[in-house]
């Protein structure tokens, strides 16, 4: 029997590149709560980290919003990869009051791949990462024409060094220490489906 | 004879690392008319150029505000650098309303390096970079506490098409086109001189 259901990608973009960042275990935390919160026969889940991405700094002759064909294969299969996903999750900490400037880099590469794609903003922070959920609302938002759920639907994680095993940045329990946010995440996914996926 | 004169050192960052940009004759302008107006019998200036330094996506284990031993090789050179410069003119082009990400990804490598120190915005962009003009102001002014001119003294360079060579990124009359924020960029100057230096 032919499927008349096409599945959908929803990417999970890990943004900070620290050896020993917390954002790949959130990322893995969102992904679970995503993955009980989908249709599985129609929807895929695929991680996206910025860190193995290894992205140099911008080097494409033109800016991205200019339509010309990139040059440099690593924007290619940069290309590649964000074109094939229909929607986001990005997970991002807060470096100086906003995003990791390997987030802002990977963003900047591409125009036509992000525009219109619904999405969801994850960010952590001892203050929930509230500066890099506000940049990313306008930056996504605004010069990237995405399609975000309603900012007071967004998920701000703040963080608390009592969450972590003594001198590491490993969660002793991350389930329990998010425990509040699922709520909150479970909902942002439920604000994800009612929004149109990119034509 | 002992010079009492210690030697001062102005660092031009030229933010932008794509292969065509304008910022590096932008900043090459900069230099010019900063030389002609300070003392260089106790004033050196450098040019930092972003591309040529090329740093990794941020890869240090620790935050540098926490104020541990940096461990990469990369960091301790760059660290090096800037703590080395004791005042700063950023040049920066604007991508999607804020800065490069290879600007943000270079100044939140380090933090001490940068607080404190005297400095001047210089943005560009078809209206100006005041997106970035205004992002830079609240990330270099405050999460990393350095001591900028007054904004209302900024310096905001709006381009045209008109100012390039037919289907290139090379102005056609650098000192021409740009004549009308001379004196801006010399009175900025002339604030950053009163501004004190970095104890």
């Amino acid at each position: 029997m032919v499927s008349n259901t096409a599945t959908k990608v929803i990417g999970i973009i890990v943004s900070s590149t620290r050896p020993n960042r917390v954002g790949f275990q959130i990322s893995e935390w969102a992904q679970r709560i995503l993955a009980e919160n989908i249709d599985s026969s129609s929807t895929q889940i695929k991680i996206i980290d910025l860190q193995k991405e290894n992205l140099p700094l911008y080097d494409e002759p033109n800016p991205p919003k200019a339509g010309k064909p990139y040059v440099n294969s690593h924007t290619m299969a940069w290309s590649e990869k964000i074109a094939g996903i229909d929607s986001f999750i990005f997970v991002s900490p807060v470096y100086n009051g906003s995003i990791p400037g390997g987030l802002k880099n990977a963003i900047d590469y591409l125009w036509k791949e992000w525009t219109k794609k619904p999405t969801i903003v994850v960010t952590y922070g001892s203050t929930g990462g509230k500066g890099s959920n506000d940049f990313l609302y306008t930056l996504l938002g605004g010069a990237l024409g995405m399609n975000l759920i309603p900012q007071e639907k967004t998920v701000l994680i703040p963080l608390s060094r009592s969450f972590y095993v003594e001198n590491t940045s490993t969660f002793i329990d991350i389930d329990k220490d998010l425990l509040p946010h699922k709520e909150t995440l479970v909902n942002a996914i439920e604000e994800l489906k009612k929004l149109p996926y990119a034509q």
